[in-house]
């Protein structure tokens, strides 16, 4: 016999189990798991994600016995139940949902009330007394059908959904305002014509047998498996494309019978704080997509909420219910151990659980819930640091705005995401993408958002949408996002038409700068100031464990003192990697820098170095005290010379006035300067060794400085590094260069100074011929942004035209600057390790590309066996985190 | 017991032998063979070289106990000869020469007359019964110790000589012009001034001890070694710098004491063309450094040669002698079975030989020589092509001088190494190595040439010389360089000071355009056309012996039918690189290509591209049909598009208005294609991915042409090069399209012709990933200059600023550019075949970037297993050679 392809669930049994995700998806592991633990789950099947692979692979063709297997389960639902499928006295309606293992929430398609035929209507207008409800759940099934199983749905969002279209029409002819208000006849009248759509539009018509619907509805959810919207959601998340979607088929519940019903989501704890306070939204007389779909805005269950009337919550208009809820909320808890995002109906009073998954958190919450559970007992510290997504913390640590900062606030939504942002209004996700991947930073408004908008809210800063509650689509996606969010902001009028928005009086037009407070739901005019992120005391204190479990050290990448110290608060232990070049273009230097380049000779530059030399001395100490104690590495003069020199015309006249030189020189040095490929030109050590004088100058007041400091009780531990080596020759001589200069620079100073001369690892040959180098070296340091340029021969600058479409199309994985390229650099890398440690075992070896920050590419470091990673500040505890989780993993 | 330093020679007994070179150096083991042959020589004693690597070791300190083994070897010496080292009656006098392992003519010091002092020189007085001669020895020998031992050799060759102003004043007293006229007592006197001079201008003085002479000469020998002209000689011709130098020690033979002696250099068969005549040059009563420095003018050894009085020649003035020599010349060549390069001195009408060496020859000799030698059974097939150094072909395969052209013959001199010349004049060597790296076509001319002139030699086109002759300095050098070179052109007079040459009533100036015919000794004004080099017969003869022992297949460069064409007559066996870019730069279609670049969209690009795909058909047809039978690379488009704009003010204008566009949108697309780094850019098939229309026209144009050619039975064999892949999935989707497009043509066409798909492995990381491209590849090409650019991060356009300096100082131990880097490149390399045939054992794999003819590059491609090379046309017989000499390198 084949594998078992359906997996029943019901009345407290289940054939498949909370981990049995990769096999039934999120949704059919947590609906047989909390079956198993006794629950109220309406009984229904899983298909297996191994179908949907088949359906793929067999060309859209379902296995030839699937039905039987099915026929089976639905015996037993039906049992359950006390309802026949298809019956015309007593019919069973069903649910068909998607749920690979992976959440995708509103990416893929559901279709409810399946069952349901002219056969079948009357069994259910008698057995619910109502037939304005039956009607108007058959006319959703039909438009339903036609949307997602016959391809009805239109392309474009813009183009009007046909049944909307008829919906309108009728509410016009009846004159009324609400679905709602549509007579049982109207709803009667409506099917019909839903069905003539169905016939006119396309070659099929609406399936009378209940079991052309149920397989037709099975079939479009794997096919939705492929859709546009959710293989951009996948990418967008690096969600694999192999997972495949199980289908979800379960016995109706209602929550729109009447006023004793209900449909809500809810978090067992505050997914936005992590504060362990139940959480959630609910609405009367609904069906569940009402809620997510951000139509309605819904209330809040209970009155420890932020706003509200107490008299509207759940907790109050169905207190049994409530309570029951609430018990759920505990056993959940205690069982996944982790914060449960729920959805629930209630049922003429009855309760029932649809789903339960892994709630999706803040970055602020997952830290509050995390260090919280510890201290419950409920989770150990290794499994607090495995919760906190790295990325995540983004949002914790960057700037919030300045409490003391004039605000003109203009509206007050539901702050759904933390964070502020300010950007030039957008109306539409389209607008949002094309600017955004200009590099503007812009906010997306809208009425309310939708899976198509997706793609435009990642290229935004931040959205603000003026309906829909904490849960609605756009509330939850920038969650995960990490983008500021405020939402169901609904003293703003938008217009789309004028775009613009009006609210309190005021109207605000498109491009024009607008900042939102995802912390408090606040929407100002303009640009507030902000200040720096603090770190919460929960925050604190995981970083304390996160810095037990890890192995590879975690050093900055910064060029002044204030940086240096921002980063040494951030848990920096060093300095990877100071850039020098940003010093050569401060004001105080930069014409002296110029004069050096425009001199004829040795001497000239000399003497224009020597204007310099004090202020790049001064740099370094600052620096160094800054990081007292800890090593910094600093970088010799990298870019090519022309970089420094003005290439506009009033500057070329403007230089060549302020130092008495012709203006033609300063041309000619420009044109002589001039490189096809700077990139692979003049640069790095090539300068430091047709140049000496420079770096020499460099070496002098890198050791002077540190001498100046020690003078001061400053412990220094300078690092000196060269970069661009491709020759071990190169290395040599360099490392001879400043070792003697050393040596001078001590006695004329009457002390010594540890110090150490290594190199970047940034190109390919210097990685092949790591052995070679390791001699002359005393660290590496694996520049992974030109060594990613150079292994790929991409140039870093010229991307932006063809890269970021590649990464789209799937031609490249992921784009390699921002992820390190570990199949290609990455073997780069680790031979450059194994080789340097042949020579050296224990060569220290860091990475001072950007990489360094992104958590994939930290625990690939970690697993190649590097010393430590340097990154921004703001990285430095995304690295520390990612650190100490591939160090757990690892364990394992 | 140490190893043994001294190896003594003479009277048929010798202590090292031929085979002894690394040990005894050239000279040394030369010395050693012929006396073992019993043939006439000197006896003396060689000095190993291990003892120049303790010297250096040491910093300059001979062995505690080298002296007692050379005292033994010296009485041995000294009973041969019958003199006593320093005696005051009847002194042994000794020169002290160089030798290294190879040959480095002229680039090391020698002093000779060792052993005389005011001690031993009355005893030469008496025994020579010449005082004149005696006193002429003891001078030379002074001021070669001050100049050679103490340092008083001036650093320019343009600061005076001290010993050289007193000998010029002296002959300035005296009213004479030749030193010969001047008496014994005058020569006396010198040799007391120039003990003054060493005793003024140094801290020692003349040692009157033979000893201290003989220890003395014996450092400065070592010395030598590392001297500037020796290590950039050793630099140029890729000697070791670990070999050392020996010293020998031998018996002084006098070539210069009267009438019946006489000193001369000859070589067993005739170094320029390889005819099988004995050919020499020798001077009457002439010391041997005379006949090599081109001071006077040789006379030939007999009458078989290009000019002179028949009653002039060593044959007709000592027959006997010359007798003897000639049998001399058969023993050596059938004991050596190579052409030897002898030097020889006659004293009093005896014969001694002073040197045998391997003689260095043109290719158009060495061929001859090599192919003659299999014909006499000296030597097998093998031997013959290993004979043959590949880069001096070179010299046979670039064009002659037009036999019809007019030339403008000034003046003729002697041909001493093949080849024609045309280029600019100078007159310092210092000059043409600055206009030369400049890019300059220099012709050096001087008086005649010196040691300290080579690097200026090297970086001219081409060498003239007033004096000397055809084993002077200039022509031994000028031959081993592959350098047309005239010497001995007497009609000629050189003004330094004007900076002109006058010769027959013509008067030429420095920077006038000269032409040299270094096959007929013709210089003339202008430049003269040429024609393309004939090979020879043996030459023909010689290449199918080199195709029987070659494995590597070699293919060509080329784009077009004319150069496929001379390619395919040189041996080419294919195209390996069809470049498709020069094709979109012809007049007929620069402007579709541009307008193609300026449109709009795909469309507007498919529209353009249709003008230009009938053309391309058609170039595609020329080249298969020339290459009838053979496969043919083709590459498709490489270079960014901007490359095919225009970006002068006035052609931007010209192409809006031949286009009908703005001028703006012309200066737009400029600026928004330009690249910062265009070698990383947008180039390649990333072109190709982002505007797929570029590449389906040019698949198209291929396969439409194959089939054209096919009709008209052409067998054509095409294979499509995608450049630049970084990932396999670039190369899956561009396979796929050309594989789509060859299905649509050969069903229009109604024939199926046999293609192949494959890429250029030119970036690291396809190397580094070379087995998951290998899926989707039928063949790989390694573009070793882009990879070379990409692993050394080196942009070869930027990269005259510091590569050849970095070469020249040893940071670089060859331009990478020249000679494959194959330590890192090749490390790439070597792991692509390896990963790449781990998925396809038999993957086809070539080489086409310019390394392909570079007869170390070549060896290495054969080593990694590569199916072969290909270069441009006139490297393929160099190529084709050095692939064979590398697999008989490996029968071994």
């Amino acid at each position: 016999m084949a594998d078992k392809r359906v997996y029943f669930f019901g009345n407290g049994e289940a054939e498949g189990q909370g981990n049995d995700k990769a096999l039934l998806g999120g949704k059919g592991a947590g609906l047989a798991e909390m079956t198993r633990l006794g629950l109220p789950v309406p009984p229904g099947f899983t298909i297996t994600t191994a179908v949907c692979h088949s359906y793929s692979k067999e060309g859209g063709k379902l296995p030839g016995d699937l039905r039987a297997e099915m026929e089976v389960a639905l015996r037993k639902v039906e049992g359950i139940v006390g309802a026949k499928f298809g019956d015309a006295a007593n019919p069973l309606l069903v649910s068909v949902r998607s749920g690979g293992a992976v959440s995708m929430p509103g990416m893929m398609d559901t279709i409810l009330n399946l069952g349901l035929s002219d056969h079948s209507i009357e069994g259910l207008i008698a057995r619910s007394g109502d037939a304005r409800f039956a009607y108007d759940s058959y006319r959703r099934l039909v438009a339903m059908y036609g949307d997602v199983v016959l391809g009805m749905k239109p392309e474009s969002k813009h183009a009007p959904d046909p049944f909307e279209v008829a919906l309108a029409k009728k509410k016009r002819e009846r004159d009324v305002e609400l679905d709602n208000e549509l007579s049982a006849e109207d709803l009667k009248a409506l099917v019909a014509e839903f069905k003539g759509l169905i016939k006119t539009l396309t070659p099929h018509q609406f399936p009378e047998d209940p079991w052309e619907q149920l397989l037709g509805a099975t079939q479009a959810v794997f096919r939705s498996w492929n859709n546009p919207r959710a293989q951009t959601y996948r990418s967008l998340n690096n969600i694999s494309e192999a997972g495949g979607t199980a289908v979800n088929v379960q016995a109706m519940v209602f929550g729109n019978l009447g006023l004793d019903c209900a449909t809500g989501v809810a978090f067992t704890r505050d997914p936005s704080t992590g504060q362990p306070r139940f959480y959630g939204e609910y609405l009367i007389n609904a069906q569940g997509e009402d809620v997510v779909a951000g139509i309605r805005t819904p209330l809040p269950i209970n009155a420890s909420g932020l706003v509200a009337d107490p008299a509207q919550t759940l907790e109050a208009k169905m207190p049994v219910v409530y309570q029951q809820l609430d018990q759920v909320r505990k056993q959940l808890e205690s069982h996944y151990k982790d914060m449960q995002d729920i959805e629930f109906t209630i049922q003429r009073g009855k309760l029932y659980l649809l789903q339960t998954r892994t709630g999706k958190r803040t970055a602020q919450s997952a830290v509050r819930i995390a260090t919280d559970m510890v201290k419950e007992g409920l989770i150990d510290k290794a499994t607090a640091v495995m919760r906190i997504q790295p990325a995540q913390l983004d949002q914790l640590l960057h700037p919030m705005l300045d409490p003391k900062a004039n605000r003109a606030v203009i509206a007050k939504g539901l702050p759904a995401s933390p964070g502020a942002a300010t950007g030039r209004i957008v109306f539409s996700a389209e607008e949002a993408e094309a600017r955004g991947k200009k590099g503007e930073r812009v906010i997306l408004v809208r009425v309310e958002t939708s899976p198509e908008d997706i793609s435009g809210m990642h290229h935004a800063v931040g959205i603000l949408t003026s309906r829909g509650g904490m849960t609605s689509h756009a509330a939850v996606v920038a969650r995960g996002m990490g983008k500021p969010c405020v939402v169901g902001c609904g003293e703003m009028v938008i217009d789309y038409e004028q775009r613009q928005i009006t609210a309190r009086g005021q109207r605000v037009r498109e491009a024009d700068l607008l900042t939102i407070d995802g912390s408090t739901g606040e929407v100002m005019l303009g640009e507030v100031a902000t200040v720096q992120a603090g770190g919460s005391a929960q925050f604190d204190e995981l970083m304390t464990w996160v810095d037990e479990f890890r192995r590879l050290q975690v050093r900055t990448n910064v060029d002044t003192p204030a940086d240096a110290a921002l980063a040494r608060r951030f848990g920096a232990q060093g300095i990877g990697l100071c850039r020098t070049e940003h010093m050569f273009f401060e004001a105080d230097r930069i014409l002296a820098v110029r004069e050096m380049i425009l001199a004829d000779g040795a001497s000239g530059r000399r003497a224009a170095l020597a204007k310099i030399a004090p202020m790049q001395r001064g740099d370094f100490e600052g620096i160094f005290t800054a990081m007292n104690g800890l090593p910094v590495t600093i970088r010799l003069l990298d870019p090519p010379l022309h970089e420094f020199l003005p290439h506009e015309e009033e500057d070329i006249l403007a230089v060549a006035q302020a130092l008495g030189r012709d203006v033609e020189v300063v041309r000619a040095k420009n044109a002589a300067l001039a490189e096809f490929n700077p990139m692979l030109g003049l640069r790095g050590c090539r300068l430091g060794l047709l140049h000496p004088e420079i770096y020499e100058m460099q070496a002098r007041a890198i050791l002077e400085a540190a001498c100046n400091c020690d003078k001061k009780g400053v412990a220094v531990k300078p690092e000196i590094m060269i970069p661009l080596v491709a020759t071990a020759e190169e290395l040599k001589r360099l490392k001879e260069m400043v070792d003697q200069i050393a040596k001078r620079v001590f006695e004329e100073q009457g002390r010594q100074i540890p110090y150490l001369v290594g190199t970047m690892i940034e190109l390919p040959r210097a990685a092949i011929l790591a052995d070679q180098i390791a001699e002359h070296a005393e660290f590496f340091s694996f520049g992974t942004n030109d060594l990613t340029q150079m292994t790929l021969g991409i140039s870093r600058d010229d991307s932006a035209r063809f890269l970021p479409g590649f990464v789209e199309q799937g031609i490249f994985a992921a784009d390699p600057f921002q992820i390190l390229d570990q199949e290609g650099v990455g073997t780069l890398i680790r031979w450059a390790v194994e080789r340097g440690r042949s020579k050296k075992p224990k060569l220290k070896m860091g990475i001072c590309g950007e990489h360094g920050g992104e958590p994939s590419s930290v625990a690939f470091c970690h697993t190649v066996g590097l010393d430590y990673v340097s990154c921004s500040p703001y990285r430095v505890p995304i690295a520390r985190l990612a650190a100490a989780q591939v160090a757990l993993k690892e364990r394992k």
